[in-house]
């Protein structure tokens, strides 16, 4: 090969083009460059924070601003684009869709209203809003019932003492908790670790000798749900949120659990049974589905990773994963999205059926008990059949209150669904006997509880009258609580959506 | 660089070292070649059939010796490790474990013997064994029940033609039917090609307006299973083998298709209900659960691809995936082989729960019946009890008569059961009630049916004076239909294991 130096002389034009072509060259990488050191910079940033953020926290926006991506997923959860694409642009009325939840529910605030939940961001209008609440004349909620609601409550907690805050009333706490479901938490402001802030999740951990600083980074993805998506009662006369764990987790166990402790949340208006109310137990049922046996957290489905501008965060747009195919499923998943949609269908179509089963039956041991009282049963004629209603219904109440509609864990909602119709049928059988012994009219004519109205009009509420309270109640204490809490903290939370 | 010959003249070492390192590469190579190309020839070998096979050629033997490999591997269902490794050397005796089903089949062979199954092998030995064949003075069986034992049913359908084939008595064609289960049930003897042998199947299909040669080969790896792997019937006075597939696949939708005929396998001995036996309905339970949606067929799990000697096979020793998992499971899971069985595991435990749970219900209504009947109960009165004894049976049988423990749809098995408890439930609460109204003695006494034999007396078998007639019934007539056999094709299929 010829030396470079006797090419150009022979061609002098090349030795420009060779001049000029590495001058352009060279400058496309530093620009590369500039971009890449750029987006790395913007890729750490949320390690350092342009303003600390105080212990206790409870402004969603003050962590914002902080954590934008973050915050601007975050209220994304004011969206309401799941249920309009599932039949409305309203919540579903639950009670309204499935009127025999009203017989279930007489003589608790559950019977009054029950819709489908909406997103974090709505947690404390949504507490305000249900009759389940109460107005200013009635108002029976412990203000145990705002644990879940805000992250106001561990400020609150801090401040007067976890049982102190169990023991006051819902409304003496009204102007304090306004701040919705958010940041503060989950996360630890100094580090923005997962953290821990409700203590009934550390106690039942620690009742069963574990410490809740040792499970890892991905059990705690689970767990920082655990602290509301389960289980729970409020013990003794100081209403402490405790969870009914220790004998283990299913819904078996939890039966056998409130009845050593001879626990009810309230007796039934129509059958007098000892009830139990379950809540969300969401991560007990989820805790028995494969995807918790494979190591698939809370947050992988519901908060999955997202990348924007070179930055990977996760997205804290909590909803469904079926809004969300291509970045929970999809990840694991090598199928088309409308077939994996379908997979999931089928799964909670199933586990309706056999639900509405449970449902109805229950429902009818209810009124079939109340009329056997009303024809002057006895105690110890009815002590079994209560029994019975009781633990169909909560094991109905296990699987149809967790969200999800049975998706967490088909196979084992499915056999919790079994024995509640296994022992909600029994109750009827027994009843049946009963009734025919005692000459009564058998079978009984059951009331005509076809729509909510009719329903709740079976069970003696006062409709109009509930609603016409809440209303007032909005219009003056509510309005009063924002007062107070936007003199305290500077601003209150606007429930706006960034388009 | 300097040319080699320059290279070699200075170190002549050099030059030797070329040659004879390129004459032992080219050595090598020439042996690598070799062993490619005989590969390739043994790979190619099974398109060449060494002899060619007759049409309806019913011997395994003949086969096998075309297809060494998968004949060895056919040979290994005679294997019973699986048996030993789920607790004893023997069948599992069902009515031994769950004496319910032995109350649940009164006045059915069913209740007199009813072991797990074992390999195609042993297909023809264990339908003479069984007490349910009877013996040689009682043979109540048709021809019919040889349908899915043997090779040599094809060939009988073929000279007899298929309506006289079903229309004969089963101990008729004893010496005729001597092959188990194989080669030509489902391979065409010119091209190996999957083939259907079993009009039943063929006929299901045409009445729904689907011809059997549109499917795929990935379709018929499951369908030449479904001749025999599905429910089916004997219809009317020729026993014609049908299947009750016309208004769909579901436990559901073949109820209504068996009560709109009115159609009936027995009568039952104690309750006077008329009662349906599912057969094994794998293929229409595995087409609700995800595998068959996913395209994977019963051949993928039960007979996996084999790699020997270079050679590319379907493994024909069928048996349960969990004796292979790394061959079956683990193609597409990729979990340890332990945790993959535990997820079968805990899908058929609660499986099984519900499944207990109907057998004790639906076995105590019989019973009820029975006595509601002795003390003079009415047709008018027992009628609507009666069918939900049916219903409930009906889907209990659907799930537990199917291969897998319910796993080849854990979610369709479990709604089933839910329905099969509703019903049975629901049959007692009538009879609860009825026995109250007329005054007769409730709860009733149910008898002592803890153990196969307690209970088989309960339901009035004399089993010692069975077995004796069975026994009888092996060494004359079994023996001599072994004898013609051996005479008409030279020798009997041996029943020992190559190890």
């Amino acid at each position: 090969m010829k030396p470079i130096s006797d090419i150009i002389k022979d061609k002098p034009w090349l030795g420009w083009i060779l001049f000029l072509g590495t001058a352009v060259v060279v400058f496309l990488l530093g620009l590369l460059a500039s971009s890449i050191i750029e987006r790395r910079t913007e890729s750490v940033y949320t390690l350092q924070m342009l303003k600390p953020i105080a212990e206790w926290e409870p402004r969603n926006e003050v962590w914002g601003e902080n954590f934008p991506r973050e915050y601007e997923s975050y209220l994304k959860t004011l969206n309401m684009d799941f249920a309009s694409k599932h039949g409305g642009s309203k919540m579903i009325d639950y009670l309204e869709k499935y009127p025999e939840l009203v017989v279930l529910w007489a003589g608790y605030a559950f019977s009054k209203d029950y819709n489908q939940g909406r997103g974090h961001a709505y947690a404390v209008e949504d507490v305000r809003n249900t009759l389940r609440t109460g107005d200013n004349v009635n108002s029976p909620m412990p203000a145990t019932c705002w644990t879940c609601k805000s992250t106001d409550v561990p400020r609150m907690m801090n401040q007067m003492g976890t049982a102190n805050f169990y023991k006051a009333k819902w409304k003496d706490l009204g102007a304090e908790i306004v701040n919705p479901i958010g940041c503060q938490d989950c996360h630890d402001p100094k580090t923005m670790n997962l953290r821990i802030t409700r203590p009934a999740l550390i106690e039942a951990f620690q009742r069963q000798g574990k410490d809740i600083n040792s499970f890892s980074r991905q059990e705690m993805r689970s767990l920082v749900c655990a602290q509301c998506h389960v289980e729970y009662y409020f013990k003794g006369e100081g209403k402490y949120l405790t969870f009914p764990w220790d004998k283990g987790f299913s819904a078996d166990s939890m039966e056998a659990y409130f009845d050593a402790i001879e626990f009810s949340d309230w007796t039934h208006a129509l059958s007098k049974a000892p009830m139990l109310k379950a809540q969300h137990p969401d991560y007990e049922l989820y805790k028995t589905g494969i995807h918790a046996i494979r190591g698939v957290s809370c947050a992988d489905c519901h908060m999955p990773y997202k990348s924007e501008g070179g930055v990977k965060f996760t997205d804290h747009h909590i909803q469904s994963p079926l809004n969300n195919v291509a970045n929970t499923c999809q990840v694991c998943h090598r199928e088309e999205t409308q077939r994996l949609i379908q997979d999931v269908y089928d799964r909670q179509d199933r586990v309706e059926e056999l639900r509405r089963i449970a449902e109805k039956t229950i429902a009818a041991a209810h009124i079939e008990a109340k009329i056997a009282w009303d024809n002057g049963a006895t105690q110890e004629q009815m002590k079994n059949i209560l029994k019975l209603i009781r633990h169909a219904q909560w094991r109905w109440d296990w699987v149809a209150a967790a969200n999800g509609l049975g998706f967490h864990a088909p196979v084992e909602a499915l056999r919790v669904l079994g024995t509640a119709i296994q022992k909600g049928e029994q109750a009827r059988r027994e009843l049946a006997a009963l009734f025919v012994k005692q000459g009564w009219k058998y079978p009984v004519e059951l009331p005509d509880i076809s729509t909510k109205d009719k329903a709740q009009k079976f069970i003696g509420l006062d409709m109009p009258k509930l609603i016409e309270a809440k209303k007032e109640f909005l219009n003056t204490t509510a309005k009063q609580w924002d007062e107070e809490a936007r003199k305290r903290q500077g601003y209150l939370f606007e429930y706006k959506l960034k388009e």
